[in-house]
C-alpha cells in the first residue's frame, strides 16, 4: 500500500472493484532486479499485466520483453521496445504466428519440442531457439505442471535438430516455478543446463544463453527473500556448475515485477452465517475467482487482505466472491481472520494484486465487468 | 453436432477457436422442459449463456429469466422480456443493485440471510422473497459447495424476517447441484422446503412458491437421462411431500438449456512427447481452460472430442490450452483417448460447449482473444 495508491482511491468516484498499480513500485523493482543480477538482462514477463503504463516505464528502462503470443508482441512494440528485445517465450505457437513475429523482427524463440523447432525453422527461418527443459518447482507456491518444457536428456536433440534444419541452437531455459521462495531453487536446474551445453558443445554446437526463467516472488501474507539473495544464490550457482565459462543470462521476473505495485479495492457485499449454530462467517465480496482472483484457485496465493477495521478483534471468515457459481469461493479450507466489527458495504483492500489479476477476470460472467484497472 | 452448425463451419473464415449455438436446439430443449414439466414455469439461467440471441428466442417461446446481476436484468428486458419474467436469483446483491433491479420492475429476489433480507426491504420495498436452502448436491459433477443457501431449519425465520419488514414471504429455492444425473436428487430437498411451508404456515405466513433451481445436465461423454425423466421424478417427489396442495413451482435450466446446443471448434497447435521414453502424448489446443473450458477445472466437465480422424486407433493424451500457464491443463489426471495420427494444424470439435464458456472466457489472458460465439 503506498501513500500514491491511498490519495488515488481516495478521490476515485466508486464503480466497482478495481485494481491500482504505482508505476514507482514497478520502477523500483525493475532497479532491485538490476542491481541483483548486473550481468544478466531483465525480459518482463508481459503476461503478468499488460497495462500498456507498465510497458512504457520498463521500455523506457531499458527492459526487455518475454511474450506469449502475437498481441503480447505487439504491445511491447506499441510501448517502445525494439525486437531484439523481445522474445517469444510461449513454447506452443501456431505457426502463422511465429510468421508473424518473425515479420515484427523477433528473433529469439522458445522451444521444447522437435515438432515445434520445425514450425520455428518454416517460419522464422534462421532464428534463435532456445530449448526449455523440465524442471520439479519445489518450494513454489502456484503449481508447476509438467506442461512446458522436455526432459533434459531430451533437450540436445531438439537442439540440434533445429541446428540440422537452419536455425542458431542459442541455450536453454527452464522456470523454477511461480512465487518461488527458496532462493537455491536455481541450482538444480542449472547443473541440468550445464549438461546440455556441455553435451551441445560435443556435437559442435556451442551454446550462449541460460534463460533462468522468472518465479521471483511478490510479497504476499509471509516474507520472501529480497532480489539480492535471489541474484547472489543464482550467480553461486552460476559459478558452481559453469566455472569461469559463465553464459549469458536472461530473467523473466512478472510477479516478481508487479505484484507488489498492484492494489485492489473491492466491497463487502454480504455477511452471513449459514445457520443460527455455525459460528463460521462467509464474508462475500464484489470480486471473486472469476473477476480477477483466479490464482485464489485451490487457494494456491493467499492475498493479505486490509480493512478499515484492523486491529479490531478478528474470527476466520470463508471469503467469497459475487458469482451465482458455487466454485467462487476464495479461502475455505483455510479461512482468512477477518474484523468481527467488519460490516456490509465496508471497504476492503487485497494486496499485491498488481500480476496476473486485470487479465484473467472473465469478460462478463455473469454480467459483471471485468476487473477495472489504474496505473499511475 | 447439428447439419447447420457443420455447415456454418464448413463456410466460416477461420481466425482461432469458436463456439457454434444453434438456436434450433436451444428450441428443441425449451420445447422438453416445458412438456416435462407443464405447471412449472421455465426461468431460464442467464448466465449460462446470456447471448441475445439466445435470450431473444427464449423470450418469444414465453420463458421467463433467472438473473445474477443488473446487467443480466438489462439484457433480459432486451430480449423482450417484461419484468414480471424476471427474478434476481443471485443471493449475493449490492444494496445499489437491488434498487436498480426493483426501478427496472423486478420484484422476486432471492436471498439467504437476514441481512440480504434488510437491503431487499430497504430498497425493494414490498417485493417478493424466496429463501435458498442448502442442498447437498450429492449426484452432481459441477463441485457444490455451501456458498449459497443456508440451513433449512433457518429459512422461516429469513422469510418471517422478511414479512415483519413489509416484503412477501413468497417461498424456497434450493439447487441440487450442476449436471446433477440422480433423478431423485430433488427429493429429500423437497421435503425440506415441504417441512418450512408447514413451519411458515403455523406462523401464519402461507408461501406460495418452490424454485427447483437448475441442475439439469447436458449430454457430454456419459449418456443422461431425459427431460421426461427429470419431470416424472420431480413431480412424484412434489406429490409425495406436499400432497394435493402442490405449490407454484420454477425451474432455472442454464446448461440443460443451452448446453448440447453449442460446439467449439479449435486447432492442435502441438503434439509433443516429454521424453524419448515418455510414452504420453501432449496435445496443445488453441483453446484452454483460461479461454472458454473453465468448466474443465480439476477435470469436473468433461466434454466429447471429436476430430476428423475418429475411427483410426487412439491413445491416452493429456490435453492441455495455449498459454504459458502451467494450471492450463484441461486433462491430465485423467488424460483423453485420441487418435494417433491427430496431426498438428487438425481441427477438433468441443461437444456440448453451449453453456457456461464465452462469458467465463479471460478478457486477455497471455493476449488471446476471448472465445468469439456464433448464433446461428
Amino acid at each position: 500500500m503506498t501513500d500514491r495508491i491511498r490519495e488515488f482511491l481516495r478521490n476515485r468516484r466508486e464503480d466497482g472493484p478495481c485494481v491500482v498499480v504505482d508505476l514507482d513500485v514497478v520502477r523500483a523493482n525493475y532497479a532491485a532486479f538490476a542491481r541483483a543480477l548486473p550481468d544478466t538482462r531483465v525480459f518482463y514477463a508481459v503476461k503478468a499485466n499488460p497495462a500498456p503504463e507498465v510497458l512504457g516505464v520498463l521500455a523506457e528502462l531499458g527492459s526487455c520483453f518475454d511474450t506469449a503470443s502475437v498481441a503480447e508482441i505487439e504491445m511491447a512494440l506499441a510501448a517502445g521496445a525494439t525486437p531484439d528485445r523481445i522474445s517469444f517465450g510461449n513454447t506452443i505457437k501456431k505457426e502463422r504466428d511465429i510468421a508473424r513475429a518473425f515479420e515484427l523482427g523477433v528473433r529469439l524463440f522458445a522451444v521444447d519440442a522437435k515438432a515445434e523447432v520445425e514450425k520455428v525453422a518454416r517460419a522464422a527461418p534462421g532464428a534463435r531457439i532456445f530449448c526449455r527443459i523440465l524442471c520439479d518447482g519445489a518450494g513454489a507456491e502456484w503449481p508447476l505442471s509438467r506442461k512446458f518444457g522436455c526432459d533434459p536428456d531430451m533437450a540436445a536433440d531438439v537442439l540440434e535438430h533445429g541446428h540440422r534444419l537452419g536455425l542458431a541452437a542459442y541455450g536453454v531455459s527452464f522456470h523454477v516455478g511461480s512465487q518461488q521462495k527458496n532462493v537455491e531453487a536455481w541450482d538444480g536446474a542449472l547443473a541440468s543446463a550445464a549438461a546440455i551445453f556441455e553435451e551441445c558443445a560435443l556435437r559442435g554446437l556451442p551454446l550462449s544463453l541460460v534463460n533462468l526463467g522468472g518465479g521471483f516472488p511478490a510479497k504476499y501474507l509471509q516474507d520472501v527473500p529480497a532480489a539480492e539473495a535471489y541474484g547472489e544464490a543464482i550467480f553461486r550457482a552460476l559459478s558452481r556448475h559453469f566455472g569461469n565459462h559463465l553464459p549469458e543470462t536472461i530473467i523473466e521476473p512478472g510477479r516478481g515485477m508487479v505484484g507488489a505495485a498492484g492494489m485492489i479495492e473491492a466491497e463487502v457485499v454480504l455477511i452471513s452465517t449459514k445457520s443460527d449454530d455455525d459460528a463460521m462467517r462467509w464474508v462475500y465480496l464484489d470480486i471473486g475467482k472469476f473477476g480477477g482472483l483466479a490464482e485464489t484457485m485451490d487457494e494456491a496465493i493467499r492475498y493479505p487482505i486490509r480493512t478499515e477495521r484492523d486491529g479490531d478483534a478478528v474470527e476466520p471468515c470463508v471469503l467469497a466472491g459475487p458469482t451465482c457459481d458455487s466454485a467462487d469461493v476464495m479461502y475455505e479450507k483455510d479461512p482468512v481472520l477477518l474484523p468481527v466489527s467488519l460490516a456490509i458495504g465496508d471497504k476492503v483492500l487485497i494486496e499485491a494484486t498488481g500480476a496476473y489479476t486485470t487479465t484473467y477476470s472473465a469478460v462478463a460472467f455473469n454480467g459483471f465487468d471485468p476487473l477495472r484497472s489504474y496505473v499511475i
